[in-house]
């Protein structure tokens, strides 16, 4: 079977906030080969991401993502693996298409699930998909109150593990950071999971990070995460062993497989963090999970977005046991919710299990879509590039 | 004084071909203030990196690089630094952002040497640019023969060092690399420097990299750059640890100071090569060269276009008098000779002076340009995003 068109959907809230909320807006892509299609979703700027699928040539290994995609063969994870070869050799010099390949990457393996009837984690390798258990992943409040009465919705919503991130957080005083942790904590309980988030707040600055230390160690923290730019191993190796120890995550900002690889070896990282949006597909990302699986560095999806992108990020190391815990957006626009019709949502014993249907195991409401629909139109040369397809 | 706009420009030869040379198309910024203005260049796809100017936000993370530019002031090298952090905080999760930032940066240090009557060099804090020794930097001929009268050409035009790249090397046998090795070195005579490009053709596969360094090592090379995809640390340690020992170069493909670092640091480099149009203009590549100088590792400057970007790319290690070598790009198509009025040509002890003119001491021939302009327009939401401005 041969691919015979690959679309991409800009979709956008009609207002979108200064604030670090990805759900946004989305960059949607449609593949189809046959009478079959799959969908995929990248993390990254639409309009960007669009330029980058179809721009001209601009030397042998500067192409358009375009150019490694269309009219090849789809029969095989093998002619999966083929595309995102070709797109690093062809796009190697275009720093866009890694977080475009992201998006195509996963509507391929959607694709090729729907043709073989078989869900993506069997594709990958995997058996059998371990249930995971959900953090509540959400943006601190503008106040400690505002954090506090968070905490307490998600823990009286059942949840056992939430995340707290971005915001004021680590930009103003030390003690509103200590008094939001301790917001955090008093509202979520004292059993729960609590992870924090600092959005890169401190740049490579050791010093400034190691000042939050104690306050993270007193309201047990079970994670902090992104202190630092990503890819800055000697900063986060440096925070990795001071007192009090405090785990590290990272990795979200990591588009291709030696970054990630970088971070596992040379950041002194807990726990890895990989969005499958952002990172070139579940084909990287797994090959990511295979390398935490064997390092002792324990993999963690990135998802801020929708559940078709939640279940793209889950896919990657659903068949490890041990790695058990997942991010789980709850905060999502409106616009992040209505992009699928299946919702993976918490059992009776607060678990989410990957979609069990082929490929995704998400089916895309695009009716519910249209009102988001942002159309756009390249010319090039006198020539429209690109002009938004029909949903 | 406050920058008043920003435009860019998207030139291209007629027919792009399927070749690694870099110079068929550009990608220059010009922004002005008061009376004055400066000039970059992108060494990124035009059109991606036009496209992530102008986005619409996605969320705080991830704003068009427009947002942290226009408006903001431009009186001092401070501002320069303010306005390359800005964009890393608001465009974090902008893949394209760094290649963008480049040509904007360098455009930004033009400019406000043009402001304060500075070559860039000496804002940057060196007293004296020494004179660099180039290397004569083209493709790989087709068949040895044709390499062998490359290089011939290139000792009589009276280079003292000469690299060649890209092309068939590493593609084909082993057989073929061998004869191309030593059809360059006949060619070049036995006393010139003769680098080697193999233009990442091994992807992170030490071992076929292993089979070509008895015959890197036979001709004498000088380095071997990019045997691997960039940020394949443990391939590029492996490889530099290897008998016979072949000095290893590589960088090109850094988009930031922390994967230069990382480079640097545990890649088992001899020689570290930086593109000012890609890393994110002269402010990031300065930073690296003063790690290199620290760290033993030997900067280069990565150009493969114009004299505007060969000039923006000197000034970072303009005063390392240690590091004396450089990249000399001898095969640009006109468009990229075209683009400047002054060229930096070797002088009779075959040395190349950095321009000691204000800014980059290079002034652009826009009536020369025209004809290579190519006209964009970016719609969004009906509204007109980008197009062309009047060069």
């Amino acid at each position: 079977m041969k691919i015979e068109s690959v679309d991409f959907f800009y979709l956008s809230m009609p207002q979108v906030l200064d604030i670090g909320d990805g759900s946004q807006d989305a960059l949607l892509v449609r593949i189809r080969a046959g009478s079959y299609e799959g969908w995929g979703e990248c993390e990254a700027s639409p309009l960007t991401s669009i330029a980058s699928y179809v721009c001209p040539m601009s030397h042998s290994a500067c192409k358009p993502l375009k150019y490694s995609i269309e009219g090849h063969a789809i029969n095989a994870v093998s002619d999966i693996q083929h595309i995102s070869d070709l797109v690093h050799e062809n796009s190697l010099d275009l720093l866009q298409a890694d977080h475009t390949l992201s998006g195509i990457d996963i509507a391929l393996w959607d694709l090729l699930g729907k043709i073989t009837s078989e869900p993506v984690y069997q594709l990958a390798g995997y058996k059998k998909a371990y249930p995971k258990l959900p953090y509540a992943s959400q943006l601190f409040g503008n106040t400690p109150e505002e954090t506090y009465q968070k905490a307490v919705n998600t823990r009286v919503a059942g949840y056992r593990a939430v995340k707290f991130g971005w915001g004021p957080f680590g930009k103003l005083t030390l003690n509103h950071d200590r008094e939001q942790l301790q917001a955090a904590r008093h509202g979520f309980g004292k059993d729960g999971f609590l992870m924090i988030d600092a959005g890169t707040a401190w740049g490579e600055d050791v010093k400034t990070a190691c000042m939050r230390l104690n306050f993270l160690n007193e309201v047990n923290t079970y994670w902090l995460e992104e202190p630092f730019f990503n890819m800055t191993l000697k900063s986060y190796q440096a925070l990795s062993v001071q007192q009090p120890l405090v785990a590290l995550a990272g990795g979200e900002g990591c588009n291709n497989f030696v970054q990630a690889q970088a971070m596992i070896e040379n950041a002194g990282l807990s726990f890895i963090q990989i969005d499958a949006g952002r990172i070139g597909g579940i084909t990287v990302a797994k090959r990511v999970a295979d390398l935490s699986a064997k390092s002792g560095v324990t993999y963690i999806n990135h998802t801020f977005t929708s559940h078709l992108a939640l279940s793209a990020s889950l896919q990657a190391y659903a068949g490890l046991k041990k790695h058990f815990i997942s991010e789980y957006p709850i905060e999502l626009k409106s616009l992040a919710l209505d992009i699928s019709h299946e919702k993976i949502t918490p059992d009776e014993n607060g678990y989410i299990h990957i979609p069990e249907g082929p490929g995704l195991g998400i089916t895309v409401n695009t009716a519910a879509l249209l009102k988001y629909l942002v159309p756009v139109e390249i010319k090039v040369n006198g020539n429209i590039l690109y002009s938004t397809p029909e949903l």
